[in-house]
């Protein structure tokens, strides 16, 4: 029997009431039934975004709907600048490279929050079309402080995109309040699908940037897809089964509440930094994420043999550290069909996986 | 109870061990569980594309793969000859187009497969890099000579990419032994899973290309996508779930042997047509696909009661005309979960709606 809970930061458990959606008589995609369908998954897109402007769903993985950002709001030659501190950060400065954007590239160094004195500054001197954020760094677990940064972008007339695919839900996001231009989501995170959905949301300004742009595109052209989503439709055949998923899922997020839930990740991300605290390991952070906790691996353990015990045994899979940081963190995922008390299981887990460890060690 | 069978040229009925399948606890994409399933679907894709070389699965609907066999192969102001029949072939220009690629399109009579000798002078005048294709027409339910396209492409050191996605598995495409570039397929149409996958496998030659062209592309770059999948691994998450039916949809597919599956279609085409004729309702086209039949919808009857009609009473879906098409035609797809009985049902059902039409105009 597969018994592995998934507490890595995406893909995500999935709740039994999603599959049980998501395996239901498939309609087609031109009928009145389906069409029901998008347009109850797009209002509540739109309260979960907290936006009044369209949310588009695409069937992508979440860098689709990054590179959608890119292509339609700017045309060869224009500048951006781009914070990057994590794997995901590296990925809009290749996105904008991919697409001869000129790009200013604000490196912070990975475990730490932008100084958004320096975006104030570099904008000022570069004068870019956009600014490229990441709200929670999947790769690091480093919370960004959107809420300043699309502050300071819109006081310069500069469109602020966000990758949002670990931030949204399990942190506050209210777009249109904030004056966010731009935010991009995933499938397999805190909206607790499997994987093969996107979301990009688009201001007013960002819309009007859109129609504007001169980069080539077509499967991820925003401006059919704009036009298409105000009659619940799709330029291209849609994922169904994931948006019958999607639905439901956006149903389980709104009845327990957005509020109820961002509370439930700060529990969740709390409890988890203090379990690790106690059994010795060190945040990475002092800028947490609560979507998940990274945590540095103590001096003489192994990273692999602690994740593949935990999954082994314990029938938890975690998620170790990508590229330099490979083997130096273990990252914690709280998104999905998960609980707080599954936070004390996976604390368990990595203190039994630790005792062996240390056993393997001095034997 | 939703009890209606798809008979559209896709989305189609899932077969339901797919539907369990794709229900499953679902791996994270890093696990060698995952990898394992990853294996088997390359490999099962390989017989089902009837090459040695790399299919690579993509996370969109068919229109991404199509796309990406324009920006993976050409650079801008490469020439291109596309052959367009329908609103599929169209759509091969518009994305070279949005590509900046100098092409020459080959407008074929909507209705009517293309003259090879003319797609030879076209070539022999225009030398282009590439020839876009369509193997089966969606819109129309025409089939086109590929293999012999295929050869004059061949001869010419000219690249060929066909869309295959109402193509593949419904007729004969051993895409190494006819020489075809690039097969372009799609996860709804025969392959019977849900839309949300797209499948693209590259000669060597089409590789070569893809190593040099110059157009920008991220999430669509299969220079990225062909490295990974010599491990079994994607750039990108996949879409997880998705594959888990994939590798269990080909099992069947494999299970049953592509050439009784081949003689399924030839058969349920075959009555599907004749039977329309009894009814007194013409063939759309003289070339027809085995994956979809198309009739004219007779003098006096209104296709839309028709398909209202079939769907209300019978639980049955076909669909109608796209575009200049509409309210011409009715088409009826023979891919999915539906065996030849089906075809006995559909046939019944317009039958009793055609009658019902002649009624409604007599009373």
């Amino acid at each position: 029997m597969t018994r592995t809970s998934l507490h890595t930061p995406g893909p995500v458990n999935v709740p039994p009431q999603v599959v049980e959606a998501m395996g239901r008589p498939m309609p087609h995609h031109r009928t009145e039934t389906f069409q029901k369908i998008v347009e109850g998954a797009n209002a509540k897109l739109q309260r979960v975004f907290q936006t009044n402007e369209p949310v588009m769903t695409l069937a992508t993985s979440g860098t689709g709907a990054m590179e959608a950002s890119v292509c339609n709001l700017l045309s060869p030659g224009d500048k951006a600048v781009v914070v990057s501190s994590g794997k995901f950060g590296e990925r809009w400065g290749q996105l904008t490279n991919a697409y001869g954007i000129e790009t200013e590239i604000i490196e912070v160094p990975w475990g730490e929050a932008v100084d958004p004195e320096l975006v104030a500054k570099t904008l000022d001197r570069v004068r870019p079309k956009a600014v490229y954020l990441t709200y929670s760094e999947t790769s690091t677990g480093v919370l960004h402080p959107i809420e300043e940064l699309a502050r300071i972008a819109q006081e310069r007339g500069v469109l602020s995109v966000v990758d949002a695919i670990t931030g949204l839900i399990a942190h506050p996001l209210p777009m249109d309040d904030w004056g966010v231009d731009v935010v991009v989501c995933g499938s397999q995170k805190a909206i607790m699908l499997p994987p093969g959905l996107s979301f990009i949301a688009l201001s007013k300004r960002a819309q009007k940037a859109c129609a504007e742009a001169k980069s080539p595109r077509y499967y991820l052209d925003l401006r059919k897809a704009l036009k298409k989503w105000e009659a619940a439709d799709f330029p291209y055949t849609p994922a169904v089964t994931l948006i019958m998923g999607l639905d439901r899922s956006l149903d389980l997020i709104l009845d327990d509440g957005l509020d109820a839930t961002l509370t439930r990740f700060v529990r969740m991300s709390d409890r988890c930094r203090a379990g690790l605290g106690e059994l010795g390991l060190e945040a990475y952070t002092s800028s947490p994420a609560r979507s998940l906790t990274v945590a540095r691996v103590p001096e003489g353990v192994n990273a692999k043999f602690v994740l593949d015990f935990v999954e082994r045994n314990h029938h938890i899979r975690l998620a170790g550290g990508q590229d330099s940081l490979k083997g130096k963190v273990l990252r914690f995922g709280h998104m999905g069909y998960l609980k707080e008390d599954d936070v004390e299981a996976a604390l368990a887990a990595v203190k039994d996986a630790l005792e062996a460890s240390r056993k393997q060690v001095t034997s």
